[in-house]
């Protein structure tokens, strides 16, 4: 395992944390503003249910997917790449090998 | 258990089923206003997970509580009286031996 760690120079290290934390912090506020607006629009008890049902989905998801540790930050980057956390913009800087196995994974 | 079924008589099964009733509504609104409110003073994730952990606790509770069945409503109504969601005017009808032991038991 150390030599996945020793892969990431310094450089890489503190893109990857700031890709990291952009991607949590935008993944957050939305889910921020979805609980906002689920939450406006309760009307009967069934749709608080449900707004349970939708945070014990999303906190189980989002507990998985941000364990920040370079032995799986390409998958995790992939994931978060798929899913929009994440442009190419934010891993520039990147080793070229690094960004093709994101971005590859990131379509499957 | 039999037994128990019989000593509610048709009127107070009508008194009881529409406190039962009333008191699950004043609970579930008290609740949908608290949720609302909550929700409109999120300002980080933590408080996110809050909501959630408020939201299992009282699905539990709730779930739990409102349980309809004649073996078990002397202790449904005192509980209910105990945490106010219901009040004796709500149970006024019944007869006296069950007003007296709910009342009894709402201040244990």
């Amino acid at each position: 395992m150390a030599v996945y760690v020793e892969e990431w120079t310094g450089s890489e290290q503190s893109i990857a944390e700031k890709a990291f934390h952009s991607a949590y912090e935008r993944e957050i506020t939305a889910l921020t503003q979805e609980v906002k607006h689920r939450s406006h629009a309760i009307e009967q008890v069934e749709d608080i249910w449900r707004l349970h049902d939708f945070l014990s989905a999303r906190r189980h998801q989002i507990d998985g997917k941000y364990d920040y540790n370079y032995e799986m930050l390409i998958f995790t980057f992939a994931g978060l790449l798929k899913d929009g956390w994440l442009s190419a913009d934010d891993l520039e800087g990147l080793a070229r090998d690094k960004l093709a196995k994101i971005t590859s994974l990131s379509r499957m």
